[in-house]
């Protein structure tokens, strides 16, 4: 791992930036609505729109779940944020959240073959939050939920999701979508360096959204909740915190990691966290020194170190690698290891969407992260190769079979099939979707941008 | 005109009904989104989505109005309904709208170049319309309501114009588009039988949303307020109208037309609303026999009626000839001068979103009424043409410089531009909204239905 001086990476981000500020005007927004279905001439109007469009209307008041036949309910998703916690910038509102949910709106159909429609709502409310997404209920087969400040986005979600009447799913990508790429990774860092995730102990750097989840989805997968030890800015997590027993009843999932993980209840700081560990998987404040070096040396032989804060690791991989780190993981793409949610979210919402699935389960994201995992077994693990990129689309349709046949197997499928029909759905789904816009592109209507 | 029986009449109007039961399975939803920007390979997901997308991010920050210039708010429409008054088939709640809203959103783009986004709320109750409307103002150039019952859409609507943090354009299709297009009929019509707005007696059969703006939209064009007479299923509306002084709180728009309109302060059903009239436009129950022929023999010569009921007039073209009406129009595209609002919303919406208006003002609806009739009049009028139809697109473009002028002139319009440039814009944008579903077309990616 070559090094390379924070100075470089941040003109290396810088990049981006730039050609963003170019490019946002350029095409003014970043998606667009287009027909599905063909208009031959005037007179297909009569069949889209009225007289024709009553007979799928009564179709529907007759029998409400026929909608998925009609409509394209069923390929839709809401992409809703308030705005509160964007990216690494904070609490920029609506607005200026608009151009990260139409960039992941793109994602999600160039990626997953998904429609999604970014929605950013002028409140900051939790139960307006919530309302909302109820009433939008009948028009979308789904909700991702982006960019909500902690400690309200787990409520928003966990109301949602246990609210009997929300009969769609409802993802929070920041949680469940981070946690499944962690949990991936962890597998697979596992796996190379020949440990069991039955028997490892993980020490959960930040307690956000991202890692409260990734506690949750990890048990899930098999991690033993006593071997977690989660730490955030004012130490360990452990029973004596009176701050977060305080607490508790605003952010109950934090009082709970200090009460049933930890089982040394341990205290103090991140070196005292990380002593011993097998794996670290940081999610917090941008480094690179956020993680030092000699506290990654107190690791476990063979450590596992994930440093994903945005743009600055919370540790630069070489330094990591230094300490005795066998494996470590970033948020960037420049260094192997990318832990990117961008590879999770399309392949779920593309099997929950295809068997019209209820909600997304906690056991779906494990099959999801269990099937990321194989996609990039099948390909050799190495300590540089850990998950599949987001280039490598076969990862995919793999994660909707995974997800598909999981809901259907769990009983909140809606629409049934085997795995190998599930996979030509969603291949062809998102091969579609992939055509449209390179065609899009080579005819012109999406226009290059001058040099 | 030839007669056509009733039964022919309802067996031409159910092959759309029979091919809308088979396509819209086939097709899934008739809308979708698709990528508007240049993707050359995966490293330019830096620029749309992290690290890239942050710039944008803090610049609307810092200026929410470049939300305008770096996303696509700016073509962006919400078409909102809750479903309770669909097409002529009433409360069949929010999912069974979607077909609805999905071929309204179609036409937005295809006409109009419009990113319109169908969304049917969970709700019935008029303030959550309301708040919800305001909570999706971020992310929406303007909100088009669409089949919300009366009287609650008079409120809705109101109370959304009326409100000052809600500076994009709410337009209720069913009252304002209905009434420009009737508007614009009557004064060509007008015009053929050379006779003046300011002087001709006009009955309105109907007092649902569209009459009650079409009512409005005529005053505002220069008709006589006294010259008006409204009729509702009870009678004439008068100022013994004990039953709508009883509930003016409610619907206050026909209180007004009971005191206000119909100087003569006439009585009776509609024989008595149309004796001597010059203009009976219709917007009631299906017919034929809602207005009957000799209720149009009395009234003024050269009259004209416009029976807008789907799918059957009020009264058969044929039978209102016999009774001595010049010019009859009817919602229907296979009798002349169909009465349809999708000649409106594209281009007024165009027109509107091209000069960022804050809200679609009468005058602007009187605007592009005059243009709709200018269109067709430069083609030259005759009895069976007074109003083009959609398939004559020149009047979208020309609608949006008339509509965007007048915002520019009334001191609403965020963007300015001279009527040329304006021209340049709705054009382009409309015709690359064509180009691209006919390429999608020609090259597959939208099938044609098998035969």
């Amino acid at each position: 791992m070559d090094k390379t001086s924070k100075e470089d990476l941040i003109k290396k981000a810088s990049k981006p930036a730039e050609d963003a500020m170019k490019l946002h005007p350029f095409y003014k927004g970043k998606i667009e609505i287009t027909p599905k279905v063909c208009i031959r001439d005037f007179t297909d109007f009569a069949i889209w729109y009225t007289p024709g469009v009553a007979e799928p209307c009564k179709a529907i008041h007759k029998n409400k779940e026929s909608v998925f036949e009609y409509t394209n309910k069923g390929n839709a998703v809401a992409i809703v944020s308030d705005g509160t916690r964007v990216l690494g910038l904070g609490d920029i509102g609506p607005e200026a959240a608009m151009p990260v949910m139409e960039g992941k709106a793109l994602l999600f159909k160039y990626l997953g073959g998904v429609d999604a429609y970014p929605i950013c709502l002028d409140t900051k409310d939790p139960k307006k939050l919530i309302e909302t997404c109820k009433l939008l209920k009948p028009t979308f087969g789904g909700i991702n939920l982006e960019d909500i400040a902690k400690p309200k986005c787990f409520f928003v979600l966990d109301s949602l999701r246990s609210d009997k009447d929300m009969d769609i799913p409802v993802w929070h990508d920041d949680q469940q979508g981070t946690a499944t790429i962690e949990v991936a990774g962890t597998i697979n860092a596992l796996k190379v360096v020949g440990k069991k995730l039955g028997a490892a102990t993980i020490a959960l750097v930040g307690t956000g959204a991202a890692n409260i989840a990734t506690a949750r989805i990890l048990i899930a997968a098999g991690a033993k909740k006593e071997n977690i030890i989660a730490i955030d800015s004012k130490g360990i997590l452990n029973a004596y915190r009176r701050d977060l027993e305080e607490d508790k009843k605003n952010n109950p999932f934090k009082w709970d990691l200090c009460i049933s993980a930890n089982k040394e209840q341990r205290s103090g700081g991140i070196k005292e966290a990380l002593e011993g560990v097998d794996v670290c998987i940081a999610a917090s404040r941008p480094g690179p020194d956020t993680i030092k070096k000699h506290e990654v040396e107190g690791m476990a032989e063979d450590a596992i170190v994930f440093a994903s804060a945005n743009p600055i690791p919370e540790i630069w991989p070489w330094v990591a690698k230094e300490a005795g780190a066998r494996i470590i993981g970033t948020g960037r793409s420049d260094f192997p290891n990318q832990i990117n949610n961008s590879v999770v979210f399309p392949g779920v919402f593309r099997g929950a969407l295809d068997v019209r699935a209820k909600t997304i389960t906690d056991e779906m994201c494990v099959s999801a992260a269990l099937e990321i995992a194989r996609t990039a077994e099948d390909k050799g693990l190495s300590e540089e190769y850990i998950v599949p990129s987001m280039s490598e689309w076969e990862v995919f349709p793999r994660e909707a079979v995974a997800v598909g046949m999981k809901a259907i197997e769990q009983g909140i499928a809606r629409a049934k099939y085997n795995k190998h029909e599930l996979y030509e759905i969603a291949e062809s789904t998102i091969k579609r979707a992939r055509d449209e816009a390179d065609l899009l592109m080579r005819r012109g209507i999406i226009k290059m941008p001058p040099e």
